[in-house]
């Protein structure tokens, strides 16, 4: 059955297109070596990381070769996404017919990689503030057009996710608040008289004051921009459960945990997404 | 004018899918906070890096707000992509309706951010391998669907391409040349009948003696796969010029300098895509 | 300047591919007709109401020419979306070739037609419930890919909107319910665990124990489905401002004000779009 | 196998952009609901009308679950497009994996819903021309974009069709006249001069002159606009089975026996399409 | 003015998609000679035709530039879609960036050499027929996605329309017959009592026993397949104006005008689109 | 499996839209006939050619049945691409639903019978050629959009392949040249300092002199453009093996020998697919 977030159909337009890209008029190398091969020749490969990590992506890894290969390329997976995988065991099997498992590899591979990569990175920081009960969060910092496939191997890297685009919650930055004379509260208003019940509002703060002025307008989130530990000590302590306290710039490995102990629920990055190293996984032909 | 490799029809569905996914059904923040706005009011930024680098995306940087705004937000560049940008110079000035300036803002950061981001990181490597005539490129592990951009980033940053895609040369691996029974020389005859005589043909070779049989089957480019130094060394004396001598493997900005003394013409990795930071440009509101 | 939640970009492919759908091959009866007509003879047309209503779909009716004739038609709109128009006054005037005015024609009405249908009959039921500050919303009883137009004009007339879809605000029904042994308090906890924390939850009820649970269970939203005036009453005194109280279900005009009198928050009704008659505006050609 | 009008591939793109649309980035309650569920859990639900009517929208109702669930949805229909169904009798039975049913379930209904609505509406007004051998058909004003389900469901409601659009069929309306120096001759002529022969001509009339000009002028399908009784009765005397004979204006269920009457071959109207309620199908869960 | 059945809506999606066709990731051979040119450099080209015909395609050949470059190629053209071409005059000015010019060259010339080639050669068939009274049509068999090029060329060299596709008018054949016993009355019965009233209906004979079956069934054309011109005689006369007469099957130049010389009303023939030699019209570069 | 070049995902697109081009909004023919004919009623069909050639485009005349009919059409092909095919002996034998393969009959046809047209006649050129070692190679003067399956039928017919498009050699034309100031020497400098190593590069030449310039630059590939055979004669001994000759211009079968045997390695021609005759593929109804 697919995953949560990730439907064939969802996704499926996104393969077709990048099978094209990578393919263009044809795998000249590969045709022509497979052209009159005996037919019966099956290639088998285990596809092993190389270094440890989560797994993420199995759907369109499979899915670029149902497209290019129907039937004709069968993939047996001895994990799932987000399981741990290590060096020493094989990720799944792959059988088919060398034409498409050779024009297949590269893109195939290039999904997985990059999802694990992003799986395995939010994982390292949700395990250091996970101790402290607060979310590791992704933003809109995205790849364009890749955005799905980043957002879900946040979530199954054991991260949390943030809005997923301008239209499911308002975030009311700086610039908005100075349209609106500077005054977060009339901001809060106008912007909530015309948006859905079903919607949250969020504030991005500077400053203590600008914290106290969220909770009298009633912000569901709190947003504190590029604060110091202590500022946001003083902010948790001001707020006091009245509001969502998410904490958002430059957060990283070194000083995740130190934001983390301050007891805010929700710590924002596009580190997890932007910065993450792809995972190393390949093909090992065995015949 | 349009640069080389990227000219408006080529990326404007990009933007429009990008926008699409960003957007979804409104930006609720900004469209409630500008319904009644002074519609005199401009809000006017300026583009500027955070950090040193290469700048690349002004094209498409510039047609997020084009598709957004049409005329009513007007950018104009003192950069170009390609030029070196530093923290304190402004690269662009933006005059715009606060409504599409805040909507676009974020997707047109995403791409030039990337894009600089690996233009800046190519840079790197190509700085070390030009004192000695070697060129540093790129392969096919690239994001799905984001290839255009990322190749010309490569470009812009001083790196040059490998093949575009699956169609516009050989690449013989070690998988094909077992389907030949292990003959490299057949592999080569077998697609040079049947390629067309625009495209080259290339072979991946593991030891000195697949080397010898690239000669001898009058292979275009020979790649030493993950070879030593001095494996490299001795494949360079016995190709002597006869075939353009390819390095992959492993490549990184410790390693290079000693494969590119090695006198090889081309050094391609991933990396320079893969693992290249994004960079840090943002908007200064100053009006 | 483009309006809140209907940006050109959004809606351009929607209005090309609606063309197609009705040119086909070419308008044979306008291309023959005005093949060699003399070209300089403009159209001069009113758009007019036949019937009062509120006008929506100015941007649609304007992209369709846009589309079709470039600079070739000109409109000027006498009023916007939102206004109230009555039978004796013009909402545009229209002046353009022959030839793409008559091909035009149909299909700029018949996005405007049925959008200010909805916002005119949207208004009547907004207009019931605005002196108890209740607030009508839609649901996603929509026109397969014609929701945005919808909504937009649910808003344009005045009402409100309720969730965009899927993946903006969960809404929990009996069968999401029943999967988790009939336990709202589990439903809540196990989707509150996985979804963004800048989403909000809802639960649909049918009984007041059934709102008893929500309310332990911290839901943001409580939907009282099909429940008399009385058992709304229990459950508003129940509830006390807790949560956002939605009513639901076989919602008209003659039920509505008495559920707008209980204190409820939110009417949502799929008649505002499902059940609107279309607004009769048309062309006065006039030259 | 698959019905007049409506093939899977005519129809499946559309039905894969309404599922985007409704899905967004995921149904977070249903996936989330369903992320541990038992395996082997399965809804059973009779799709069930709660009002008397026609059927009509198996085929999308169906491509619903085939695109979002491939098998893990099983349906079997005991009605089929145009069958009369009560709300005593179930018209289909849905078996399947809870996650794929929940999300499916709105967007399946819209298609039915509306298309049983115009095909149960249809079918009272062909039920009252029918004993006077008139044909009820109907206009171009369709929902952008829906033209084809809307008239297949005229069709399965017993209604007729018009032109499809703007290529299959002349349509001489008063501008194209007038652009013709108000000559319906000059008009017939020259348009039967270019389009195919295998296309036919309408022409409009508001008057009796202009009836016996279409005469003379040869016109396949003379439309009576907006006529009374009796001018119609004067122009079925005067047209003597020469051409089709067409009476367009503000028919309601009401008028259309009287013109039914008259003798007219066709009577078209855009209320069969535009002013058809919705039919109350709902999905109710047996396990 | 756009042309008949040919508006720039319809066609630029195949000319956008056609460009990513030709021009992949970028023209290196341009985009590397012209990165540094001097930016005041334009070329001036006249497009000439080597050979005399008919020219068609003017739309497209604009396009393809407008596409590329915006406003920077202007193109004025001499003459324009129907006009007759001559090897000594030229057809049109082009001005522009030499990046812009190289790039779609070859694409333009490969809609305005195929479109003019159909016209021309068209042009020679109808030219025969033309005395006669007879109409030359088309058929369907076209280039796959390039049907509106072809009938629009079609029409501008002075031939005729069949219909565009399989909705816009009814051809009963052999096959179709024999579906229905063999019965050419009950086919057309059944037909007639489904399709619109706008719609008309042929039926294909082989013999004047099925000619006068379609007389009794009140078909409104007639296609007379394959028969002799004897056989042909002897139909005209028996049909005597009560139906349209089309005549199809090995039309060539030769056999053409004999067939004209007895009377019917439509000569079909794929030869005009699918045996048409394209058309050599040319860039020559003056500055 | 599927062939070289032509993999259903790569021309699926392609067809679906080619289906939606012919069926619009439906066969009115076929749909009406067939609406209440005995569900097991099955047409059988020889595919058969009336004139001896080259068969082409198996894959796609397959899918136009797989997407208009899934399973329901059976088709065994007795051939397959390449082999040699005559009047006697049927291709392939076609089983379905009458619905299915009436209105898939002459898409189907017009894929195939174009395909074979360009193979068959591409055939009869490198038959010419081959006995003096010399390839027949096509251009990019293909049908708009339609240039994968042109290419695929020249291969397919036994001639070889030019680049694909614009991006995977370099082709330096006069124009390119003059842009240098004249200097061919310059340009290929310019050109090869930019492009990937992976590419050629190919330099058109009227002059012999213009030849040995392109040897000094070092050219892969040199054209000779419209030469007299004894220009040719001399530019083969100049150029003595040391780039790939290859002649254009005003190829054809009749003084295409006496370029084959100057032992130039490529003659281009764009009438093997230009002025190919369309191949006379048809259906026989067999029951």
């Amino acid at each position: 059955m697919a995953k949560f977030l990730l439907n064939d159909f969802m996704i499926k337009d996104h393969i077709v297109a990048a099978l094209k890209e990578d393919v263009g008029y044809g795998d000249i190398s590969t045709d022509f070596i497979c052209a009159d091969i005996n037919k019966n020749k099956r290639f088998e490969i285990f596809l092993r990381t190389r270094e440890e990590g989560i797994l993420c992506g199995c759907d369109p890894f499979r899915l670029v070769f149902e497209i290019l290969a129907k039937d004709d390329v069968k993939i047996e997976f001895f994990k799932e996404d987000g399981d741990k995988i290590t060096p020493n065991e094989p990720v799944a099997k792959i059988v088919g017919y060398p034409r498409y498992v050779l024009t297949g590899e590269r893109l195939a591979l290039n999904y997985i990689q990059r999802m694990s990569g992003i799986a395995t990175f939010t994982k390292k920081f949700q395990d250091v503030a996970e101790p402290y009960g607060a979310r590791v969060v992704d933003t809109r910092k995205n790849t364009p057009n890749f955005r799905l496939f980043e957002k879900y191997a946040v979530k199954v890297g054991g991260g949390h996710l943030h809005r997923f685009n301008l239209c499911d919650c308002v975030m009311l930055k700086d610039n908005h608040i100075a349209l609106m004379g500077g005054s977060i509260e009339e901001a809060v208003k106008k912007v909530r008289a015309n948006i859905s019940h079903a919607h949250k509002i969020e504030v991005e703060c500077d400053t203590i004051e600008q914290v106290q002025k969220c909770l009298n307008a009633g912000a569901d989130i709190i947003m504190l921009d590029n604060m110091t530990i202590d500022m946001i000590n003083e902010a948790v302590k001001l707020i006091n459960k009245r509001a969502i306290i998410e904490v958002s710039g430059n957060v990283n490995l070194k000083n995740l945990e130190d934001i983390a102990k301050t007891g805010v629920d929700i710590i924002s990055t596009s580190a997890i997404v932007a910065k993450a190293p792809t995972l190393d996984l390949g093909f090992d032909y065995i015949g």
